[in-house]
């Protein structure tokens, strides 16, 4: 049975990436109008590749914003019902000039294969199609009962999937659900993420006088909202790097230690870090690695600040508005909510006399962690072993994948995340690329996982 | 003699306020190289009019920007020499749709006159022309030996003047300059400005990691330039107001208590202050007054900052760099150079681990102070006092003509500061007039003055 699926892959390799290339040419950037029609094109594409290879009901369900790509195969009886997710939409390509080939013209340099969308997510929903298609070649039938539900609007922010889960919960049924669009610790690193950060986002506006000022006029004798919006900032953080925000960490589940003396086994990666993003030193909360910050702690990180005069050379203005753009990385059991409660007050708080502080809150997203001891997770690892030929690592996730809880609340089902990306892989930047060693080895993986998953869940 | 310009003024009054609505309609933007043509004319007539009131080797000098409009009269054998400066360049006109009549197109409304450079600096240039002309009308001759020293680019920072001012000692050699380029306390409160601050601009830029990164993945882990900034920035003040950079009151000339009295006569215009901006309270450094903390306290301004995301809705990023410009006002005797020093040093001693912080500094500028005791100044509020029927206020400004050091300390004359303006005549800004009432009355003070120069300096 192994050898039948790798022989496959092995011969229908050239073709496999021939047709992936076609996927990837589609410029299908949902956030810019202009692409509307690649989008759309893009699912045609994917859901005649679906049809192709077996799947039923495949069709484009329309929602507000682009459709979801809905297919499904239910006749493997009395076994598993697996929901596999991804997207077929990608990040724009700003600044084009940074990519060393056209990000929407496919190329292998050095077993990476770039283009937008390579990684995330075209690669791996493709992965998802061809380890399915391998097991209808070699075997006639699958050995679980499939949905695939891939959304294009997941680069925009998911804004409509989480309406249409509600309102299709019985066509989304499962007994799990699968989601490759994570990364691996390493190329040589197989890993399971069971957790995912939530999100708390926010805007906070500083009025000061009714128009910009002459700083030689007025400066001295009113507040400039400049200085009112730094101090508010500033606040937020206590010089030990944690976060100062009164009642911030209350609801906080900590690490475990078992997960602490988990990811110690894994050795510490900062030298790494710091030469590849070019930092003389790490930063942050006291008390834990740069790991456990990322995966494991909640983190409140300021994404803009603007006011006043940004060109060339001074103005001397006293800016009327200072504004500035924040989000919170949130943990169990940390609830958006309340976090952004505490945030305006402590906005409200720490406003200096003479402005005004207005709190706008933009995003909401809750924290995701599936215990690793369930066996669709334990199954994971143990596919992963296989094809890597070494063991799987547990490890979480800093960023927020928020139809994670989506899925999981709606349909209450686990969530298994069985990602093949690298964080290397320049995501959302120039020059995204995929790495094509685990692209080979994911299309195993998933083979061994959808061939162990009844015995697992029995 | 009074009697005789007096009425010369009155008669005149139509005709002289179709020259100046002759002289608004040129649209002299020197920031913008489409309205060069129009700097050129508006200096081409500027010395017509010299040239038609008398004057003599009326020409445009160049500089390596707009030119010199200079000019002279000299034969007042034994008398005082004058230089009078002044600019016919003006601010551009931005957002144009706020202005209630077009900026170029002079129109009288309540006894004040709209156009774009009504009151900065045209109107107060045209004044020195109608006075002189007066006394010519009048008298025959002139009072006092006069030397013209009209800049096309003060708008644009005086970037060429200091050194025209150094090429040129000899022929711009005087006993005093009078500049009418301030303002008064009110439209009807008389005030000699004897002091106006300096100034100190710098920005500062920190860098974190060589590209923006995901907030998710890397925020915890990593110092985030935003947070350095505002951490830097905040420290930058006391939470009574004061500037927190070491050093930075050291050389500071502290208000005498005879200046303290002469400021509390003037009375509070705190609440009028507060109105016409729209604030809730004031704001500044403990232990003064708001008068005083913007005439004779420095300060500390942030006049931009900015990084990261500043668009629509919500981006999860950690920035790559962070920027501030600032502008520090300065009084006497703090040395532009050794304060940007000091900020310099402030910046590097607050930059928190894992970024690194860069200052360019970019404004210098000394304060500058007429001892209110010379003849020259108190001659100045005996005139205005004449002219307005009521004694006349010592003031200072807080804002920073760089060029009043420059000629104070490249011609080693004292300068007079005679203006005729209105904090509220929106220099800089829609709908800038100049109000009639200071025009009738600023030409009488003027002519008072020059009568008076030679028994005052004697």
């Amino acid at each position: 049975m192994t050898q039948s699926f790798d022989t496959y892959f092995e011969q229908q390799r050239d073709k496999h990436l021939r047709e992936l290339f076609e996927f990837l040419r589609f410029p299908s950037i949902s956030t810019q109008p202009e692409h509307a029609q690649d989008v759309a094109a893009c699912a045609e594409f994917l859901s005649d590749k679906m049809r192709n290879i077996g799947f039923e009901n495949v069709s484009l369900m329309p929602t507000k914003g682009h459709p979801v790509v809905y297919g499904d195969w239910l006749h493997a009886e009395g076994k598993p019902t697996v929901l596999v997710y991804g997207h077929y939409d990608v990040q724009p390509v700003d600044p084009v000039e940074l990519w060393d080939s056209a990000p929407f013209e496919p190329e292998i340099r050095d077993g990476k294969l770039y283009a937008r969308g390579a990684s995330d997510d075209k690669g791996q929903v493709f992965m998802h199609l061809k380890a399915f298609e391998a097991l209808f070649e070699t075997n006639g039938e699958l050995p679980v009962n499939v949905k695939f539900c891939f959304e294009g609007e997941e680069e925009i922010g998911s804004l409509n999937l989480p309406e249409f889960v509600r309102q299709h919960q019985e066509l989304l049924a499962a007994d799990i659900v699968v989601i490759s669009d994570t990364t691996m610790l390493g190329p040589d690193m197989p890993s399971i993420c069971y957790g995912l950060r939530g999100l708390a986002g926010l805007q906070v506006d500083v009025k000061g006088a009714k128009g910009d000022l002459h700083s030689g006029l007025y400066g001295g004798a009113i507040q400039n909202p400049l200085h009112a919006l730094v101090h508010i900032l500033d606040s937020m953080h206590n010089d030990d790097g944690s976060v100062a925000v009164e009642g911030f960490y209350n609801s906080v589940t900590d690490l475990t230690p078992d997960e602490r003396s988990a990811y110690a086994t894994l050795g510490s990666n900062d030298a790494e870090l710091m030469k590849e993003l070019d930092v003389p030193a790490l930063y942050g909360e006291a008390g834990y690695t740069p790991r456990e910050r990322i995966w494991g702690r909640p983190t409140l990180e300021i994404n803009g600040v603007y006011g006043g005069y940004q060109g060339e050379g001074t103005k001397t203005v006293i800016p009327s508005e200072a504004h500035a753009k924040i989000t919170c990385r949130l943990v169990p059991a940390q609830d958006p909510d309340d976090i952004l409660d505490k945030v305006e007050a402590h906005v409200q708080k720490h406003t200096r006399p003479g402005v005004k502080s207005t709190v706008i809150k933009t995003d909401r997203g809750n924290a995701y962690l599936t215990p690793f001891n369930h066996p669709a997770i334990q199954l994971a690892a143990e596919s992963y072993a296989k094809a890597y030929g070494k063991p799987a690592s547990f490890s979480r996730m800093g960023g927020s994948i928020p139809v994670v809880d989506t899925f999981s609340s709606v349909l209450n089902t686990p969530v298994v995340l069985m990602g093949f990306g690298l964080e290397s892989e320049n995501f959302h930047a120039p020059n995204e690329h995929f790495t094509l060693s685990n692209f080979d080895r994911g299309l195993r993986t998933l083979c061994y996982y959808w061939l162990g998953l009844e015995d697992a869940l029995r």
